[in-house]
């Protein structure tokens, strides 16, 4: 891991987070400043910098994720209502931690993209 | 498929739009309102209405679809630059096309989910 990655001390125990799922290949935990009233990062344990950097091999490891945020938004019972998973890449994208996170935003009417 | 969805019908070939990639497994097209410069959406061929709708079994085709806006992001020069994957789901996420698809959005710099 490299030593400066927050998700990956987070991942270890080293840093503390609201963690809400782990196994041997996911992390869950809550975003530190939400942006809705359900707003969980869902990590993989594996350090990738972003998703540029994933590979093919990497393919059922990043559905996992999406599968498991789908989960997350049943327990958190938001998944009639509805939610938005979103992975950011890059400074366009909006990436500010470069350890690939998908995040799982619920909880209110979230805008249309062209808005 | 059901007769009524039109992501099948495009994936079918007997609905129009501006096709980017093909393959037995994934199809990707331009959104026809598109909320940046470049605004594809990556589609599975197999019909799925919503994340909440697929199996663990699709693991690896959700994987596949986050690989491939990846790829056409590459394709389109915007990977450096960054970009944003987005999946709606029900009505709180925005989801108006009820067969799974994975938003590529890039081309502008992208607001953060708090503004």
């Amino acid at each position: 891991m490299p030593d400066d990655c927050i998700f990956c001390k987070i991942i270890a125990g080293q840093a503390d987070a609201d963690i809400v799922f782990r196994d041997d290949q996911i992390t869950a935990f809550w975003d530190h400043r939400p942006a809705a009233p359900v707003h969980i990062l869902v990590v993989p344990n594996k350090h990738i910098d972003s998703v540029n950097e994933a590979d093919l091999q990497d393919a059922e490891l990043l559905g996992k994720l999406i599968l498991k945020a789908r989960d997350l938004a049943k327990e958190q019972g938001v998944d009639e209502r509805g939610y938005r998973l979103v992975l950011n890449v890059g400074p366009d994208g909006g990436q500010t931690v470069f350890h690939i996170h998908l995040h799982l935003i619920a909880g209110r009417r979230l805008p249309v993209f062209r808005e």
